[in-house]
């Protein structure tokens, strides 16, 4: 037998799969959430589109250092000049009651100071992954919207995404058996003069952009924590791109089930996502797994081939995670990616350098 | 531009792929070698077979210690009911000049007594991996044979196969760029009662059995010896079958060049194995690799993609080593690989164990 939609959504509607999944309310929200975006990179360029998408999300607000950019996209979102700020104006953002959250889009170690700041100003907060560069600055992210009383998602896009929750639930439902083994990857190589090779705007390499992906789904596939981790890393490409940071990490982690996964990461070669998990039933791959789109999800297990193909197009990842937060924040609800969340892979990312040797 | 098979011999001709194929003898050879297969199980059912093919080899032995088996074998493949052993009287080959070599298809931690008996008995030996079940054995068969001046080759058939001889020549020629990283797998879902799963006779689980294939091939695909090794091992499944071994190996290695890589191994779970290889200029995919026939290369490198599914059959692989051997043995050459070659996995075997905190 094939598996189609139907049967997943049939399953979804008695089974386990319900607590992975966004739950829309039937009645249109009163009032949409509206985002400012903070940082107009190429993140932000999915997520404005995508949040544009929802029922009850939009965009309402710009933070950039470039004037002419922030211009042209609020006149394209139909946002009001005033609700356009720059790093320094930042703070101004309290007095402004069309902005009820900030969606935090800017290179990874300026995530901490301007989630923290946001909350101040009494601004929900939807970050980026990584959550931050270090662990100090996670748990104080967490502790900031705490004591502001505002919520805080980290932007998990796959924990929203129909491919990768369809995976979760076939393992939930016991549909592999007993899973023994994970095979995960994520890389690409890097063009030179990125942000995303310079420590003090990335915080690290290719881990903390990619395999963060790989690491997360090893826990989400799962459900459980690694306790333990051993990693390696390496420069092999001695061309200037890598004097900040690695190129390679590949690590290993033992989850307390006995489950075993390893990951590879790199910014020196084209390393489509992928991951694939074993058990004693079978079988199942997402491949590629991280892309915007094109997602395919295929296995063999419990005696049933499947091959499904995701005909979602990007920015649909981007949708349902808006989605999810505006729905959180319009009914009282915790994220299901919460800060504390982001604060679990800093802690298991920062156990990868440590074995690796490097110092973050 | 799509690869072919006359693109790979043309490069072949007058490239580094030279050394990585056996070379075929012009003449047909005066003799052909006869091999005493010892032990008539799984393996030697492909190897038999595989031999006869060849046109510098035969089977003019067999060791059992099930009479019915042999004398059914030995009517099959023609050979004399004098040339019929068991493990008592397996020293007496030494007097039989039909034979010229053993083929040691014996469970793991019995290679290391046979293929020693054997070489006192004055014949040269080709013994499936793994070579022995520790350091001290394999190092002890070595010296045994050189002592006895007999050549010892251990059976890694992948050593002989052309879809693996063409994965390392696109990697030697530097269509790959720089490689990265390496990841590997190879596992099965085992059957309670396997001589497998036993440690007396197995030295281990899967990491002896199966991992051995992409411990051994991220070596050759590197051409480099892993400095540096972490492992995790683990029992999921308390049904019986892993009272004595391990049920699950991942392991990661980093290479002097840099090259991290990663591998996974199961006696818990259908897992295929593959390698893939990730350079500066593409990738490079053996899926399946590790079977004895239906082995694909795939991939996208130097502006190449490349899609080579083999047509070779069973007991294809068998052939190719038989006739290495053979031709070593007529040509007073060194085999492809020796006991060396066996010696280094063990080393790097045991450190995987040490690494997991198995004791073997």
């Amino acid at each position: 037998m094939l598996w189609n939609r139907r049967d997943f959504a049939k399953l979804g509607a008695i089974g386990l799969a319900a607590r992975y999944t966004p739950i829309i309310s039937a009645q249109t929200p009163a009032k949409k959430t509206g985002y400012a975006v903070v940082g107009l990179g190429r993140i932000a360029s999915h997520f404005m589109p995508g949040a544009r998408m929802t029922t009850n999300s939009q965009i309402t607000g710009l933070v950039s250092g470039h004037p002419d950019k922030a211009q042209r996209l609020a006149a394209e979102y139909g946002i009001a000049k005033e609700s356009i700020y720059n790093y320094e104006n930042f703070d101004e953002i309290a007095k402004n009651p069309a902005i009820d959250a900030v969606y935090v889009a800017l290179p990874n170690s300026m995530h901490a100071e301007y989630t923290i700041r946001a909350a101040k100003a009494g601004k929900h907060v939807l970050c980026e992954k990584p959550m931050a560069t270090n662990v100090a600055d996670a748990e104080a992210m967490i502790a900031a919207c705490k004591a502001a009383n505002v919520k805080l998602m980290i932007a998990y896009r796959c924990h929203y995404e129909p491919t990768h929750l369809k995976a979760v639930k076939i393992i939930r439902d016991g549909l592999l058996g007993n899973v023994q083994s994970i095979q995960s990857s994520f890389g690409f190589n890097i063009a030179p003069g990125e942000w995303r090779i310079n420590k003090k705007l990335a915080g690290g390499g290719p881990l903390f952009d990619v395999g963060i992906y790989s690491l997360n789904a090893c826990r989400y596939l799962t459900g459980e924590e690694p306790e333990h981790i051993s990693a390696y890393a390496s420069v092999i490409d001695h061309d200037g791109r890598f004097n900040d940071v690695e190129e390679n990490v590949s690590w290993t982690m033992r989850f307390p089930s006995g489950v075993v996964a390893s990951c590879n990461t790199t910014y020196g070669a084209q390393m489509d996502g992928f991951f694939r998990v074993y058990g004693s039933k079978g079988w199942l791959d997402v491949n590629p797994a991280f892309n915007y789109d094109g997602l395919r999800l295929t296995g063999n297990f419990s005696g049933t081939k499947i091959d499904e193909p995701s005909t979602a197009k990007d920015p649909s990842h981007f949708q349902a995670q808006a989605e999810h937060f505006s729905h959180c924040l319009q009914n009282g609800l915790e994220p299901k990616s919460p800060g504390e969340e982001g604060l679990r892979d800093m802690r298991h990312i920062t156990e990868i350098y440590r074995s690796a040797g490097i110092k973050i």
